[in-house]
């Protein structure tokens, strides 16, 4: 027999009412879904920089308005369309950035629905997981495992997924060298994780001490603190058999100085893979030593459905875990307030609850 | 029963005796193959930007000197050690810019030799094919097929190769587009050629009405004049199947401009390949796009073993022309005055014999 | 404005009301889309063995009853359901074997799409294309470009993408060798015309003057004719570079015999794909040569959607022609007649108009 | 300072002096190096069943004989030619199957060595490793990290390298299943820890209790035992995620019966890889089955020398361990007949100074 769910006329969402926010933490219509959708009634959610991007409007891209932002969310499925076979009432699922796609276009029909021209963008085209009941097209929920955690696995819908088709997207094999720049952020500490996880091995990359330790304990096999060393390019180099440098390097903190170093350290046919998105940044390196040593730079966006499911295994075999700190979904300014300063660390996690 | 042939003591040669130049046309001594070496008559030689760089000594890598240059000779070999065995005296063979590879590290284990931390560069850091009789490791001349002409053959082995190993690593397959910025060159005429034998649909990009007939009738699908166009991205995108862009670019004409522009043009999963060599270039692009569009950018440098064979194939099939000018030897000086005076279209051969 | 068609309450059709057959040509509803459907003014169909099959129910999956066969339908949208984008009304579209599927599933999510367990087949578990108005999954029907005609398109929607897709499968790159084994049949023809688009060379294997005629003029760089050769191992060897053997083989006419000689014959690390699907059959391989050379023998089925454009781009382009003999639809049963009687050659269409 | 070694004259040997044995202990001279060869101090040296084979002379292929077998030799270099320079003397090095090859023919340029017309294969068409010094060309000897314990080291020269490039073959990626059929053998408990170390899940698949335990204890996710279960096939199929059975199946012990049963458990668009070598043997599959759900069946063979530098390193980082047995070189024919009588569980490893 088939669940039931009893879903409220109203909700509790936070909206961003005009370019540049605030959040405003009120109550709103819960939506029906389409012959082709689900309801999810969201329990958890990521806060994420991109959320903070959105409510700032400060993308090439605009935004809907007013809007709902989250894309991390995670919850239950609480009412389907006559048209959904692929998931049941009552199965955990997950809300994240690619809210629907067209399923029908080239990029689509080669399994890369991020680059649909009609994709629907969870809070930013359309409303996201910072709400109590939020729209989905079925055939993009993220499929949650029973044994999942619903606010430890929240993150891992967007920041996960990312940092694990990085490096896939990175051609890096098992027993091969991957750099982390970066490492000791909240992707980090989960790139470090999914490395490990595919029997790669990690060099991490950034600065101060304690996030040495930290990226240690998570299972890196070198740590280079870019406040400490003289030659940052040497002693990564140094880290790998032979001193021939790592097979790819996954770039979470991108500007303009780790990318010419990457350059440097990374080996001969090595793979650069770009992923953070600091507005209006460009890379620049040296033709010669591109071509000459083969080094291949590509960017690397977020995971199509099958890299969800597969992120989502990892953490659901206990592979990785994500250092997270929940509030109440009213408190979403102040989490965007701290980020705004820099003072985050680790992964914001909102209670729809609350 | 093997041929024989005779050996002089002294031979003809193009000397580079300082760095900077000019070259010297001087009788020097002849040399005698090692264990694992072959002698090759030379019989002609294509003449490469790079043996002029090697002159003028302005790359980052130092050169040998008193230096032959040299690096598309084609001849036949005459002597051989006696560790020997791949190549037999009377075989046609090609001395390219890998003169020999270490064949046991890392790269090599791998097929890829280019990338040998040993590699021997011919006309750089050994003697080249500017001489009637040159040296090369046997298991790395180019193995030229018997109705092959030499004349025409000799720039196959660095422009026809370089071009072939860059649409080869753009991954392009069979019935997709690829732009080709600097098409009517001496290396875009013959990446023209080497795409169509591959079964990919060539976009030509250069300057002027001449160039772009040349182009066409070479078997280029479009051609665009950056010269005449108000929008290059927009010409280059409409030429493609529902204006998605190409899905390779190769870049031979490596500037600041055309790269932005490939970024903007590509399609999205696409390859933008770079080749050419440019003295102190950078190349730059934006990170929102290279991300979001999940671009890839990637260098290739001359081709391995296999490549060469590949590319010589596609030639001794009659796939590929090349439009040459030959001169003698002695005249190597005045293709390098030309060539200065960027006053060169088309490919130069000289012929040792004169 | 969007076109508009007048539709039919009625329309003739060719009926399996029994397993065995046989075709009953009457008058039957026409269907109405679902929301995710098109509805589909079938022109021309082609004839293929699967058809024969599926009414002679002689494989091990059950079809549909009664049923309207066929699976290579060439026609014109008429009327879409209300979420359907991806096509419009008066664009020209093809059914083809896969009808729909989940797009949900692991296997749908990685575009593998024929191997959907809860794919629809059309003229099999769902009704096909032998009649005037067809229904098809919007998401998965082919897009046949406005320049083709449809009556000379139809064989390809299955015959040309089963080849196309099987040449893909194998991993040949152009430049490199295949053997096409029942290479002067109708499937065989677009074989080798398929793989000299993909810059491939054919070696057409098969038996009399007159096919090899036939084969040499689609573009066979060699033929070998079972039915005279002494040694048909070594004259398909002989017919490749240094004897080495094709790099991959496409098995189009499955029996035993054929699958131990291509093993045989093959290149060490060479492809054999398994395209035929005869009743019954099994095939058999020395594990010593297949593990000591390395061979890879693979199943390749029908494309997904993405190889479906791909090999009727080839075709709108000209470069692959089909031999195809036209009869009225009422005529289908003659057809099975000399199918049965393995009297074909060539693909046959029926005109649903007569 | 290079290290010196003393190098005696006559050394003792593990001779087969006719096809059929037995093998003769004796004295025999100590061989000097070539320009491109070393000679290697052996330590010890594995025992595998091809050696049984070539002593016996029951396979297709002759051998040399008299004959020293022997092919997964660990020691010590103490003398080079002249014109080696990638290994040292005093470095650790392996003696393995591919003692040598052409390292110039299509094959060997594509990094398929093992594929070479030309191979030396140690113990078989050279003389191997059952002797205390033995030669091998330099480009091909495997370089053991100084950390490794070359007794330990010795049976993944071969074994290891073996089922490493099997699992690397299959194509299986970090997260997904693999079924190991013969998983309690010696070649299946280095199976099981190779797929751990790269991140896949393996299914052992071996018969009794015993074996069940010490799959599990070396990491196996689950161990279907073929003598208690009612349905294999279903039994490993269920051992996966939503059934649909493992990306990968390792076959260790080919015989006819695991390999039909692998076909119908291996997953759609799964990869089965044959690995043993019986006698005679032939795999047989249906046609339709590999067709529909798209099959791949793959011979592997060993590895190349990239593989057995990648199965080393995963051996010097402590993630394979082998349970080895040592005796005496003197012993090497008793260790023939518990060969023989199937009475040898894991490997036997022979000492050569005793």
């Amino acid at each position: 027999m088939t669940q039931q769910f009893e879903i409220p006329e109203q909700q509790w969402a936070q909206v961003v009412e005009k370019k540049g926010g605030p959040v405003v933490f009120k109550q709103i219509p819960v939506q029906k879904p389409g012959p082709d959708e689900v309801l999810i009634n969201v329990k958890y959610s990521g806060v994420c920089h991109t959320d903070l991007h959105a409510m700032k409007g400060d993308w090439p891209l605009d935004t809907k308005l007013p809007l709902v932002g989250g894309h991390e969310g995670a919850g239950v499925v609480v009412a389907k369309g006559e048209l959904v076979s692929e998931v049941e009432i009552g199965d955990y699922a997950g809300i994240k950035w690619l809210n629907g796609s067209c399923l029908a276009c080239s990029f689509c029909m080669q399994a890369d629905e991020p680059l649909c021209p009609h994709a629907l963008l969870s809070g930013y085209t359309v409303d996201g997981s910072f709400q109590q009941y939020a729209i989905a097209k079925a055939a993009h929920v993220a499929k949650i495992p029973k044994e999942c955690d619903l606010e430890a696995v929240a993150p891992v819908l967007c920041a996960g997924i990312t940092v694990y088709k990085g490096l896939k997207e990175s051609g890096a094999r098992p027993g091969q060298w991957v750099a982390i720049v970066g490492a000791g952020g909240g992707l980090g500490s989960m790139a470090i994780q999914y490395a490990n996880a595919m029997g790669l091995h990690a060099i991490a990359i950034d600065g101060g001490e304690e996030k040495g330790k930290n990226c240690k304990e998570l299972g890196a096999k070198a740590y280079v603190d870019f406040t400490q060393t003289k030659d940052l390019v040497a002693d990564v180099k140094a880290a790998t058999p032979e001193g021939l440098g790592p097979h790819a390097v996954i770039l979470l903190a991108v500007s303009e100085k780790p990318f010419h170093q990457a350059v440097d350290y990374v080996r001969a046919r090595g793979t650069i893979i770009c992923i953070g998105l600091p507005a209006g940044a460009y890379f620049k390196a040296p033709v010669f030593d591109t071509v000459i040593r083969m080094i291949t730079i590509k960017g690397s966006y977020v995971g199509n459905r099958q890299d969800t499911q597969e992120a989502l295994d990892f953490f659901a075999r206990g592979l990785v875990k994500v250092p997270i700190k929940t509030v109440g979904l009213s408190k979403l300014q102040e989490v965007y307030d701290l980020m705004e300063e820099g003072k985050i660390v680790g992964r914001y996690v909102v209670d729809t609850s609350k």
